[in-house]
């Protein structure tokens, strides 16, 4: 009776949380003048194996559909996205701002921030390579993680770039097919014991760890920190060049979004991957893009270790479920008459709820309470009129039951 | 670079009907005191296997997973949610009113109104075996499809009872493992040549053939359609003892929900499976439920064919994906001073975009008009002073910077 390991049941408290998620998502993506969109679930499982990268693939939920088709769960948006973009792009301005929240899905050991299935809200800017780009992303970045009530001393966004990896691996030489695994070992050097990872490096151990003790600059990152800073967002951003990010398919400009006290994984991460589209498309297309994704499962984690951000949620949390009338038939031969008034007043957009079945007057009250109304209205001995009754004050008023949508609208 | 057969790509214009559709789905099932639950998207084969029926079962995107699990791609939502009930039933008050917006995958061959994948409205009432439930439901489905403009000469509720037809079974002595063949040949009877089903039911045809030209009437049924009377929603429902449904689980009242001119599948259905929970349960739950399915597809064509519905649709999506301002940087040396006052204006709700590289300045007015801004707000000469313009009107005022969000807060 359990779903299966990795997958979640949203029971109406976990679902109220996670319709709160995704309406901040859309608020925050829609100010920074991005679109939605969405592709399907299922894809054909080869748009995976050539783009994201080994690890990626080795954790597809992939099989054979009944029409033999290699198909597979979508783990991650961007190849969804990019191959959009390649089918539609003739038809939109440039550049696009676009977002979705896909359901993404991955076979892995389930641990604390990572099932086997999450929500991510992903936004990604196609078609523009100035480094405007870049910081417009990252501020949006910033902004849907501040939009929980979270504060620069709660978290960080870490940037770096990945040509300052690309370079060094240049001029010493790598080969560019070693290039994905040397930089999936810088990636998780942090999480790593440092012998392990200079076993890993061997040769490239002494200028990996000079570039990561000395730290890194360039003019790029320079001006994405001045231009934050112009947005008043820079005490939420740090140039790192320990930030390599996962995925193969990344190009320049990468970053990470942390919690600040280190207790929980990465809250988002994202950069650009300007070739992408042209070797999906065979190069006949070729746009540069940039974008990022942030989860629902480690936010959530954050949001209930945060005062603040837990506030927040459980005062949007409550209205979103709660009723707003309920209709206490007290003497059963008004049922009929308490129909035709609920139906007036659900047309006019009140919530309304009411026994299905007889019951007690005070286990009606009972019921009211408990779904969150504010106003009960008693159907009894009193009609033609209705009594209105305020659940918080008590207060208690006989109204005639025609002029009952005028009284309630003039008391809203 | 095209989406799997069966499967979509909803571009923003698609994702903003999609948005339109399941907003309304929303506030209607609230209105009604339904609360949103979700549950996964896979789950094991053995859920749908045992109780869906024999056509569901095989249209299943089934696999094993890497950890030799037997699952499926959900086809419908019903198991899931007796599966959530019997795990938690006992934290929740009866009745419980629940719905959901989940997508649901069957294979089958692509064609108008059906696709592989589709969204669907589920609203199911559980614990209470009380008609007025069977009604409240109805009412329900009624109103889901009201709300997109549709009017009682665009659509009909037909209303029936599986017991017309299980009585009739154990009338004629068929055996209990027949009853699901017969019952869908009778479900298909009204879109099949009549010979073709005469063949189908051999003995029973005579007494099938009957009922369905006889029509039925039961005190049941009189007791839902004088509720719905005085609700004020009859003349959207009829009695219509030739809908059966196809699902197995059903136990008694069912419907559908059609267009009255016949040009689309069935857009609603529904029913009472009093006996689900507790075949799921082995008998340790037990409680009579009932439920509806909508989907997205065939209410989409169906909107397309409607002029109010389509205006209806137009208006809101247009609302939904437009920007409110677009920031004119007129001068580059303005860029900084433009982005600073643009966080603002974000942090303040209005949803802003910006040229995020050089542009000539009607190349951007351009871009705002696309873009559906309300309003420019132009950088350039006058700074320290910005001319905010309404693209509306054309009409075009200076406003100090530093007034700027006081000034659009006063002319909103």
């Amino acid at each position: 009776m359990q779903p299966l390991t990795g997958f979640r049941d949203f029971l109406p408290a976990a679902c109220a949380e996670r319709n709160y998620i995704f309406a901040k998502w859309r608020a925050v993506a829609r100010r920074y003048g991005f679109v939605e969109y969405d592709g399907p679930l299922l894809e054909e499982l080869d748009l995976y194996k050539k783009k994201s990268g080994d690890e990626i693939v080795r954790q597809l939920y992939e099989f054979v559909d009944k029409g033999e088709r290699a198909v597979a769960l979508r783990p991650e948006m961007t190849p969804t996205l990019a191959r959009i973009i390649v089918a539609n792009h003739r038809n939109f301005r440039k550049p696009l701002k676009w977002f979705s929240i896909p359901q993404v899905f991955r076979y892995e050991r389930p641990q604390r921030g990572r099932l086997r299935e999450h929500f991510q809200l992903n936004c990604d800017i196609v078609g523009e390579s100035s480094i405007e780009a870049d910081a417009e992303l990252i501020a949006l970045a910033i902004d849907v993680v501040r939009a929980f009530g979270f504060r620069a001393n709660d978290f960080v966004v870490r940037i770096s770039d990945r040509e300052f990896w690309t370079e060094l691996l240049k001029v010493e030489g790598v080969s560019p097919e070693r290039w994905e695994e040397v930089l999936q070992t810088i990636d998780k050097s942090e999480r790593e014991p440092r012998p392990k990872t200079r076993e890993r490096l061997g040769g490239l151990a002494g200028p990996v760890f000079e570039i990561l003790e000395k730290g890194g600059e360039s003019a790029k990152l320079n001006a994405i920190m001045g231009n934050l800073r112009a947005r008043g967002l820079s005490d939420f951003a740090t140039v790192d060049v320990g930030i390599v990010r996962g995925l193969a398919y990344y190009t320049g400009v990468v970053f990470e979004v942390f919690d600040r006290a280190g207790k929980f994984r990465a809250i988002a991460g994202g950069g650009r991957y300007d070739q992408l589209i042209a070797q999906l498309s065979n190069d006949s297309v070729s746009l540069p893009a940039l974008g990022f994704a942030t989860g629902d499962v480690v936010l959530g984690e954050m949001i209930h270790d945060n005062v603040v951000a837990l506030r927040e949620l459980e005062s949007s949390v409550g209205s979103d479920r709660n009723i707003d009338i309920y209709a206490v038939i007290a003497k059963e031969e008004r049922r009929t008459s308490a129909i035709c008034l609920i139906q007036q007043l659900r047309d006019s957009g009140y919530r309304v709820d009411y026994p299905l079945a007889p019951a007690k007057v005070p286990r009606q009250f009972q019921a009211a309470e408990q779904l969150g109304a504010r106003t009960a209205i008693l159907f009894g001995d009193e009609w033609p009129s209705v009594a209105v009754k305020s659940l918080a004050s008590g207060g208690q008023q006989l109204v005639p039951h025609e002029e009952l949508i005028t009284h309630l609208a003039a008391n809203r």
